[in-house]
């Protein structure tokens, strides 16, 4: 599967990006529409608390049809009460007008300050203007009107030929923290021209989401508005993809997904590496769920990948600190592909010498073998460095 | 009860602390010694990776009398596999013969660089000269030799009249990463004179360790080796504590815990501030700890403790993401004593600005009623600092 870093026209869909004055410059506002209703599949945030857009937004891709998502940065339009809902409401109310369709049809996402209500003056201006602006070419300004502290916009594509007609699926994200929740929600939007049903739309975007979405960690926080929403319009034509078709289709749109979440792991707050982290030999998949998180989000392994130490010692802790069943003459563990602990020792300083030399690279990955089991997991995470500390010590609300 | 962070002779006890030679220059070698059988009481680290030290002092403190406890720092005696039991076994054997009590009277602990051997040659030298410099005032000492990037020795005791005779508890503590594998294993001894049974102690202990030890996180790990020993050997004499009597001593033993724990949050790797993190009204005891350690282990909560920001918008997100039930309408979140969000949204800015002021203080409060509930908890930690990530990523095993 090629997965470009660059944006593609998919039939039937415009999107724009501009700068509607959230901001004091930078583009702020996204839309994305399907000139025809699509199939729609959503996965929200799993916080307790939950941003007004995602109450809203998730009722409506329950319906399985909508036209199209309208997207702010600079204000996330969370804990704003009820306003907050009205005001959600309102924003894809005016989406909906701007480009003809029905208020439902219309999803809504916000990211970027709390505690501040949306600037609707803004949005009565701005909305009707991006709805201008929308072009088969507008991915790239879409993918940088929600960009918040990530330091560049993040786009793939991929296209293939499936029974006979050329299927293209289009994806742009952001998020820099896993959690900033002034800032750095995780959006992503992605649309395809395949013609897939709804129920068929959703399972796959769930089974997806689980392999890529949700095995991202900056720094082990989830946001209150996470959102990955996916349309399908069809617009590709043929029949509804099923069985084979479908298979091949979301192995791309798993493609995809994947080269997005590396790259919003690689551009983590104040990231220096991406980290992967796999782990296998689990005994059930909660357990090697929990390992992966555990060498992940430790505070002390991402520092180590910071410092180019191979430490399996600590590796090792973060797993023991699960409680996370082990076999301490089975286990394995590698750094940069290199066996560093095996039978319950070091590798040796030749073996960590080498595993040192990989800290060179720009992904790292750590890998564990419990010993114990056939389960697996992994987490796509980041470093962390003096950078993290000071974006989020001197950044103030 | 007051608790004085210097150390006092307590009936009965001897105490040393030496440079043996584990490490290139400063103490490195304990030992705490009961002049007669006392009764003992540990809790251990619940880690599925298990240091060969905490296999060992487990039985023996199952047994409910001991003699003492001998402790060095500079290695930490795990991922040794058999060979570490052995050395474990051996280390406690000469520090049992060298004071003249049974083998499994002994416990011993270990702290520092993992998956290196304990260096007897140096140990069948330095436990019989530490034996002979045994003495009443040995305390400070004994908790300088126990230290790893501690930057400071942690003592407190206390002393209080309980049935017409005087008792004194007397603690040391170590740790300033909760884990950091190499070298900040979490230690504490605690001894008295107080005339206790083993089956009360045990309990006793439990208790106490629940609400200090088992609320201390730096960095959310725990170690291979954390290990609170508390011996009693009733030199106080008098009768056995019951009733009243043994609940004045356990609040007594709870105040020396406690400020001790305060003593390691302060001191946790590059630390600037302790945070002391309580969390009120929630739905059950679970959720109550859940919240209070999604909180208190937020890299977002503590760098902008750090940062002097008083952001309930990350306090209220870590808990969110931790899936902990609360109420928008009744929660609170104070920050050094400030309400800065309530009925669903910020305080205002007049608040904000007091609750930066706040900051100026050397410890802060974070106060959170989740306003669901009547079950509570709370965290000590420390904020994350460029040190933390210093200390860490540079730090080369």
């Amino acid at each position: 599967m090629k997965v470009r870093r660059e944006s593609r026209p998919v039939a039937g869909f415009r999107a724009v990006g501009l700068h509607a004055g959230i901001k004091a410059k930078a583009r702020d506002l996204a839309m994305i529409v399907s000139d025809e209703p699509a199939s729609v599949a959503a996965v929200f945030t799993t916080s307790t608390v939950v941003g007004a857009p995602v109450e809203v937004s998730r009722g409506r891709a329950r319906r399985g049809r909508a036209r199209g998502v309208v997207v702010n940065s600079g204000c996330s339009n969370v804990a704003m009460g009820a306003r907050g809902l009205r005001d959600a409401e309102t924003m894809a109310r005016l989406a909906a007008q701007a480009v003809g369709c029905a208020e439902d049809e219309m999803l809504v996402a916000s990211t970027g300050v709390i505690g501040e209500p949306l600037p609707l003056d803004v949005l009565r201006v701005g909305i009707p203007r991006a709805a201008e602006g929308l072009s088969e070419q507008g991915w790239d300004d879409a993918a940088e009107a929600i960009r918040t502290t990530d330091t560049h916009r993040k786009v793939a594509s991929t296209r293939l030929k499936i029974g006979g007609r050329f299927i293209t699926i289009q994806g742009i994200a952001k998020g820099s923290g896993m959690i900033e929740p002034n800032l750095a929600t995780m959006l992503s939007f992605l649309v395809t021209d395949a013609p897939i049903a709804p129920a068929t739309l959703r399972a796959m975007l769930r089974r997806v989401a689980d392999a890529t979405y949700n095995c991202l960690s900056v720094d082990g926080e989830g946001s209150t508005s996470d959102t990955v929403v996916l349309l399908a319009n069809g617009a590709a034509g043929g029949g509804t993809l099923r069985g084979e078709q479908a298979a091949r289709f979301e192995a791309a749109l798993l493609a995809v997904c994947e080269d997005l979440v590396r790259q919003l792991a690689r551009d983590g707050e104040g990231a220096t590496k991406l980290l992967l982290v796999e782990v296998v030999g689990a005994r059930s998949a909660a357990e090697a769920q929990r390992a992966a998180r555990r060498v992940g989000n430790s505070m002390l392994v991402k520092t180590a990948v910071f410092g180019g130490d191979p430490n399996w010692g600590r590796i090792l802790q973060s797993i023991g600190a699960g409680r996370v069943h082990w076999n301490d003459e089975t286990a394995r563990i590698r750094v940069g592909g290199v066996v560093v602990f095996a039978q319950g020792r070091s590798a040796g300083p030749a073996a960590r010498r080498r595993a040192e030399k990989a800290h060179a690279a720009e992904e790292i990955k750590i890998q564990v073998d419990l010993g114990v089991g056939s389960h697996s997991a992994r987490l796509f995470t980041c470093d962390l460095s003096y950078e993290y500390v000071r974006i989020n010590a001197e950044y103030t609300t």
